[in-house]
């Protein structure tokens, strides 16, 4: 398999996080989305990869490009069905995907890339986008920190679909110099995250096209 | 089953087609979404359903309540198998969630009324706001534009996941005044589910809490 990523995409790691659970290899491709160094991502080469100019997308073995990262991971667990992302009870996994959609639908596109751009583009300030990034996290994480469980990662001792999205969530969140004062759930989950290797080996401090520390 | 809807809430609008495809009866509970007319969302006992205080909501016949509509969608397809709203084809199935997530993601959480309000907020007037509306409802369904078929539905002779997905988003296009005339293909799905009677059944304007007409 094939991912094209960008190291520090909170989507991209999404995926890196369900390929590194299930042991599964891929190769790197990285796409840099930085402007104007790179960009590369609205070039017509990767536009025919996706047509949304995003990462991540997925060559898989079979050769078909998929993008959208719940899609991709939703197919990697269906694909590959070691080491299950969801539960076997139909509303529990409905738990799981709904932290997923909070964060995938709630959250991370309110503060993307694309979103801060078009702020900036607007007059908006440098402080005037934290608060508004800052904004959409909170208000997000409340609800996540309410939904999961107060034991192991989000939904039991082994980690999961809502956790593939809390923990990338939750490096933007610092990134973007939001609390996590409040969440003690969700401060539970990142510890135990944080020992586990498949969640270090998809870490963005540790990709191929990682900068090196200024 | 009882579900927790806003006549124009396009992501209850999702479920409710999902919901009439499958020819399952449910008792809609609507959530007047409107402040200061209503605000029932903001309120401590729908906050204890949700704690998004967003619709939709579905009570299940097993009394679980489920939020997130993406989440609430594989949970109808998986516990009531009749209709499927994906392919049995996994990478199809891949490219049906794509597009649904394009929407569920990358359109529609840009333009809902809680990010509305914070523009309005921050400032910006309605031909700014509608400006932004349209301007990530043009960029996601041209993504999409060149993802679907060119017969049928989206993916086919039969509706599924992607068209509970785009026919609502169309829905929201033209209350926002978005132009759909560069989107065929689109076009072509929206008219076969015009004359759909699960998509005529769950439209905004048959529903019990669709106001009378001015």
């Amino acid at each position: 398999m094939e991912l094209y990523t960008y190291y520090r995409s909170t989507s991209s790691y999404r995926v890196r996080i369900a390929l590194a659970l299930k042991g599964l290899a891929f190769t790197a491709v990285p796409v840099n989305l930085l402007v104007p160094a790179g960009g590369a991502n609205r070039q017509p080469a990767y536009l025919a990869i996706n047509p949304q100019g995003r990462v991540p997308a997925l060559r898989t073995d079979d050769g078909d490009l998929l993008i959208q990262s719940p899609a991709i991971i939703e197919y990697l667990d269906e694909r590959y069905p070691q080491m299950p992302l969801l539960s076997q009870d139909l509303a529990t996994r409905a738990h799981e995907r709904a932290v997923a959609s909070i964060i995938g639908c709630d959250i991370h596109p309110l503060h993307n890339s694309s979103t801060q751009n078009l702020l900036r583009q607007w007059g908006h300030d440098d402080t005037q986008v934290l608060a508004w990034v800052g904004h959409w996290i909170s208000q997000g994480l409340g609800a996540v920190e309410q939904l999961i469980g107060d034991q192991g990662f989000c939904f039991g001792d082994q980690p999961g679909m809502a956790d593939v999205f809390l923990i990338p969530q939750l490096y933007a969140a610092e990134r973007f110099k939001v609390s996590l004062a409040d969440y003690p759930r969700i401060g539970r989950v990142a510890a135990l995250a944080r020992q586990h290797p498949a969640f270090i080996q998809a870490h963005p401090a540790n990709q191929p096209d990682t900068p090196e520390a200024p």
